[in-house]
């Protein structure tokens, strides 16, 4: 749904880039929270170091790699291995309405979107836990038998263990809070910090479909009953962008065993939101050239509230990747991988001006334009 | 809250001792849950070691120990370590009440049952995660500012860092989801499955306490605006067993690390029914002695709707832990940890009988009475 963005603590901006925290007091307070967190663990970390000796017996407790900030954290497991964690929070009429979609597919899209973050880090998913709460009326109905099935599916072709969860009793409406485990090789995550000018900036897939899809569920579109993805309108393609996302998991793992991208993000909020988080982390500026970005090649077969380029930039939800690379090592990359293209849409540049821009021969400004929960 | 009781995919009848599951859909569907989820795990293990090559090239992949059926999952870290998880989700109207506690407390709350959890691994809480979704009328307030520094007190007071989560909006109920990562040398988590036919059975602390308090709150007593912990009439000694109850860390971890406990829980239904998932996963029974059962001492000075034995029988959320030890090591047990007592209240028998409780000179069957969310 449009009316969601997904503002996970990662979402923020980080101290000496904050164009947008004054417009959002969402963003302010994440990032004080990141400040508070960041803040408590050196001062623990050095208690534990200096004064308090730990009292746990283990020799070498884990560590934590990297907290708040981006699509995941960070902790180290072994002298090999590191685990990502992420969460995603998925509530009736905010990220979703029980009208338009069905329980198979909402099961799916709960550990989607969480699959999304794990590939962002260039993990391969391993574990999950989901915590569901629904109301006593929907406990009566199949709902939850349908809700497993979708999100068993995608797990299981995944390769994902169901570890845990909760099951809460709620007054009305749904909520659902999806829990993935990743793993990387010691090191080797790819954080949203590590772009340098000249960098290339590549996204998997086509974008703005997703947003294209929820805007004919507003119109009144439903998909119908029996559909499949293979035997699909163009319409209810982009439905099921919207309503049954496919995270980009095979890209992601990927990236992170051959340590090719410098750094990675998943689109969620939009290419231009998301393009201006992974900047402001790294600390460098973008030039995309609009003529390269992968507008879903089904958005212009459709009298939509705005045109495939800004669909395209602006519309979240795609969960594709957008991923930087130093220039010599782009050739290394597959022309697709399990089916899913890759483009070459422009190159990092200095911070100067920030993210830009071409449109046929003018350069100009990419201003965010994702949602926002809170003002 | 009374009406509230955890169902977490943790707290399920094992197939052969299926007393529970016909008079609960509730369990009966975590059950199949849980059994979908160990023959779907089997079946990828066999495909990944058989069929297909693991795509990931890390040598030695984490591998799943515990899934769904203890208060966390456990995995492997590494050849010394192994990663418990639990996530516990809280829903406004039905876990709590905004009228009858504080942001602080709620927090603290959030925080206290997932480390009670982990606790219940013998296992020492590393890493926490939460995921707070409120409506923008609340937003507007200093709700989450408040809720944080309850929340940020207990965890360093744990050495537990923040590393992630997620704000959402929601149409008008406050939701959480508190996700707690422990860690304990391999082989190590204490599980629900180890007792054995003459294990001493213990609990930490007093039970019934904070039953006691939600019906205080429901006869209308709040807690002073400034009333702090060591300040406190016994009233207000209850309302805090309610309201911001202290989770058993150090008694876990102590446990954890000395290998003393053969199974542990924590009691978050009630210790009747709490014993009862304790002695379904061991396939034992149990006896416990009502003469030795710590109540709370508070609970005699006010009128309630039950008599101190059933309100530490039967009342919830006293996350207390509840554990076993083998009878010659009993005698290695502190009297206290951090300043909590443990007392021995029976000993585990064979299956036959089930859970019994000795009361007088007379022997009777002692029938989980815990909350559940669906029937």
């Amino acid at each position: 749904m449009r009316d969601e963005g997904r503002k996970k603590h990662s979402d923020v901006t980080s101290p000496s880039h904050s164009a947008r925290r004054s417009a959002s007091g969402e963003f302010a307070f994440i990032e004080r929270l990141r400040e508070q967190a960041h803040r408590r663990h050196n001062t623990n970390r050095q208690l534990s170091s200096s004064l308090i000796p730990h009292p746990s017996s283990l020799r070498n407790p884990s560590s934590l790699v990297l907290g708040i900030g981006d699509d995941a954290a960070v902790f180290r497991a072994s002298s090999q291995a590191d685990f990502c964690i992420t969460t995603d929070l998925l509530i009736e009429e905010i990220d979703f309405r029980r009208q338009t979609t069905t329980p198979r597919f909402l099961g799916h899209k709960a550990l989607a979107v969480s699959l999304s973050d794990i590939a962002a880090m260039g993990a391969r998913p391993r574990f999950c836990l989901l915590s569901v709460g629904i109301s006593a009326d929907i406990w009566q109905t199949r709902f939850l038998d349908q809700f497993y099935k979708g999100f068993f599916a995608l797990a299981d072709e995944h390769g994902v263990a169901l570890v845990g969860g909760d099951v809460s009793r709620t007054p009305e409406r749904i909520v659902i809070d999806s829990i993935v485990i990743g793993e990387t090789k010691h090191g080797r995550a790819v954080l949203r910090s590590g772009a340098r000018p000249g960098d290339h900036i590549f996204v998997t897939g086509a974008l703005g479909g997703a947003a294209a899809g929820l805007q004919l569920l507003e119109q009144g579109a439903r998909l119908p009953s029996r559909s499949t993805r293979r035997t699909t309108s163009a319409r209810d393609q982009l439905l099921f962008r919207q309503l049954r996302p496919t995270p980009r998991v095979e890209w992601g793992a990927w990236l992170g065993e051959k340590g090719l991208a410098t750094t990675m993000i998943d689109l969620s909020d939009g290419l231009s939101s998301d393009l201006a988080h992974l900047c402001r982390e790294s600390g460098v500026g973008a030039l995309i050239d609009a003529a390269h970005v992968p507008s879903d090649p089904n958005l212009k077969r459709f009298k939509l509230e705005a045109d495939p380029l800004s669909l395209a930039l602006h519309g979240g939800e795609d969960y594709e990747l957008l991923f930087t690379v130093r220039p010599r090592q782009a050739r290394q990359l597959p022309a697709e991988i399990a089916g899913v293209s890759v483009t070459r849409i422009g190159e990092i540049t200095d911070g100067v001006h920030g993210c830009q821009i071409k449109i046929g021969g003018r350069t100009q400004a990419l201003k965010p334009a994702g949602f926002v929960h809170f003002n």
